[in-house]
This record gives structure tokens, sequence and C-alpha cells, in this order.
């Protein structure tokens, strides 16, 4: 019964996701549905992306949280459209929420979207917005068991940004055995290893992140 | 109609949870609801308190995960009763898995329950299960702006660890702020600083612990 009524909210969430999809594809604007759990460094990751794709791409930016605008106050010196969805509780952003806020956006002004979830490795990966590419954030102080724990969002996921490598040694983090895990999980996920504290590894996932920008538009 | 769908799950939630509490206050057990975001350190400090509260209080822990029984393989090593909840995708625990879970318990053996939520800062704050001692962790990688955007959990628990002290330093973390941020939210709120790593401060969180154990087997 329960399951039922989950279902129905699927179904109806799936729909706006598509429409979402549309627009974006008309518009020509990749959207990147990016999530974490709390604190992982997702608006790190954005913040540093804007600054490497500067010059090279149109980016906009939905920030998703229960409450406050601490992360879009912190994006605001980046001269880009930016919009806060505060979701008032609920754990994750939905497709409903995404359609009102790109209402409100001029997406043909845009190369990318890059949409900030709420902090939860969870429940976000349930719900599609109508992006092109999920990308998911863990950090080295989260552990590498958390593919098995938490597996939907690792398994969904078009990329995997290992965030915080500065911290490796600093725990009992193993990168193989997260990058073995993961791939027996998802096989064509693509993995990036950075840290937004010191600037590592972000050059080739903004490379990366340029290129299928590019494809997107293509086709 | 939505809300309405939700208010609904909440009230069959809570009288659940209150059947629960009559069986924990019956048999003289105090249940601790142990909330925290993936990786914050909840099984370490599960292992750190069943270790030093060894000879002292008898102990029983549940373990809710999305999926996977890592967790309780951790805890073997401790002759305690486990018990692993596999939620099958549902991103918190709800009193009618605890009371699931406990019809298998001896509880009048125990002076301690405690309960591992899943690894969320949302939705398992939303969900009571009939303890008596909401606590939770947040680790000093999560970063001190926490608060503000996942309030409920920070105004409803009774305790914060902050966990991973020993990363203090590595990145802009203030304790100050986040002591100053929880306390306006919450004034009546018990913060303990500890590292699973080093072990500082564990024995301040463990003797306070066994004290409320104390007080909650005379009241």
């Amino acid at each position: 019964m329960d399951i039922e009524i989950l279902e129905g909210i699927y179904d109806a969430n799936e729909k706006v996701a598509r429409e979402n999809y549309t627009l974006f594809r008309g518009s020509g604007v990749l959207a990147m549905n990016l999530m974490a759990s709390p604190g992982a460094g997702k608006t790190s990751l954005i913040a540093h992306t804007l600054e490497l794709l500067k010059g090279r791409r149109k980016v906009g930016v939905i920030e998703g949280d229960i409450a406050s605008s601490v992360d879009a106050e912190k994006l605001k010196t980046y001269d880009i459209p930016v919009i806060q969805i505060n979701t008032g509780g609920i754990c994750h952003l939905d497709a409903t929420m995404i359609q009102q806020a790109i209402a409100q956006m001029d997406l043909d002004a845009l190369d990318l979207l890059i949409i900030e979830n709420v902090g939860n490795l969870v429940c976000p990966a349930e719900f599609k917005l109508g992006e092109s590419l999920r990308a998911m954030i863990l950090s080295v102080a989260e552990g590498h068991d958390k593919p098995l724990k938490y597996p939907l969002m690792f398994s969904d996921s078009d990329v995997l940004v290992v965030n915080k490598t500065d911290l490796i040694g600093m725990g009992d983090f193993d990168m193989a055995e997260l990058r073995d895990t993961v791939t027996r999980m998802n096989p064509d996920i693509i993995i990036f290893e950075v840290s937004c504290r010191t600037g590592e590894g972000l050059s080739a996932w903004v490379d990366w992140l340029d290129a299928r920008i590019g494809e997107f538009k293509e086709g």
C-alpha cells in the first residue's frame, strides 16, 4: 500500500523530469544533477568549476538546500545566474522544484546548468530532475565503504568525483578498494580524484565536463 | 494533499514509537537514537563506547542501513547482541522497524540500546523510534555550517558529538562558530568534542552517557 503511494510520486516526478529535459535539450543546456552527503564539497567543487570554465562556457547554478542561502551567497562573487531553492524540510530536490526554478532563468543564455542537490546520499538518487548528467561526490573523509551502504547513487551516477584526496593517509581510506567496489556496481562510471583544497585533479575534471558540454550541444 | 499523506505517516509512526518507549521503560533500557551523515563516524563511536562501557553496562545495538551488513560485522568482536536492519532503500529507520527488531531481543538483559540510524542528516530526525536519548554526530570534515543547512536534527537532538577533531586545522572548520550556531538553535544541547581516531574526548562522552543510564534507571 505504502509502496503504491510511492510509485505514484515517482511516476509524477518522472513526467515533469521529461518536460524539464525537453526544455534543456531545446535550449542546448547540459543539466548536471550534483549529489553528495553534507560536507562532501559540492559547493567547493562548483566554485572551482565556475572558475575553470570562465570564458569557456556560460554556466548557471541552482542551489538546493533544506534551509538557508549559505551556498548561494558563496557563489555570488561569480557573475552568473544563481537560484536558491529551499525545500523546507524535504530531503531532496524534485522535478517540479526544478521546473519552477528554470521558469525564472534564461536557459538559452547557458551552456551548463549545475543543480546542487540537498546533501544526502540516499533520497536525491530516487528523483530525476531532467538532467543529462548525474554526478556525485564522495569525500575521502566519508570512507571507502560507502558504495556498499548507499548503492543506488553509486549505481546510477555517470561520474564520481572523489574529493578531499589531501586527507588520504589521515585515516584508513583505500582508493583502490573504492574504485573496485564502484566499478563492479557501475562499470561505465567515470571516476576523478580531486582535492578542492589543493586544486589537485580539478583541471582533468573540468576538461572532461567541457568535452561533455560540447558533445551535448552537437547532438 | 501530499502533506496530509505525510502527516498520516508521522502519526502512525508516533503511535508505534510510544509503544516502543513503553517497552524500553518497562525493561529499564535507555534507548539512544544515533544519527549522522554517512561517514561521520557512527560505527566508530559505537565501537569505542562499547569498549569503554565494558563491565559497567550491558549494551545491545541495532544497526540500520539501506543495504549491507558492513557495520554489524564490525561490531561482531564485542560479545553483545547486534541486530542488523536493512531498510531496502528507505532513508531512515522508523518505529515499526524497531518494534520488529526488539521483538527478537531480550531487553531485560540490557541497560543501553544503541540504535544506529541510516547515514542521513535529514530524514532520520523526522521519525521517532521510542528513544529516550537523541544523539547526533557531526564530523569536522563536514564543516561548521551544517546546522544552518540541516536545522531539524541539530534542534531536536539532546547531544551532539563532534567527531574527527584530529582534522581541525586541515580546513577552515571553526569550532567556536559551530558551538555558537548550535547553541542558539538548541540552548539545552550537550556538546562533546572527540576523535575516534586518537581517542581524545571519548571518556568524557562515555562517562556522561553512563550517568544518563543511571538517571534513566532511577527515574
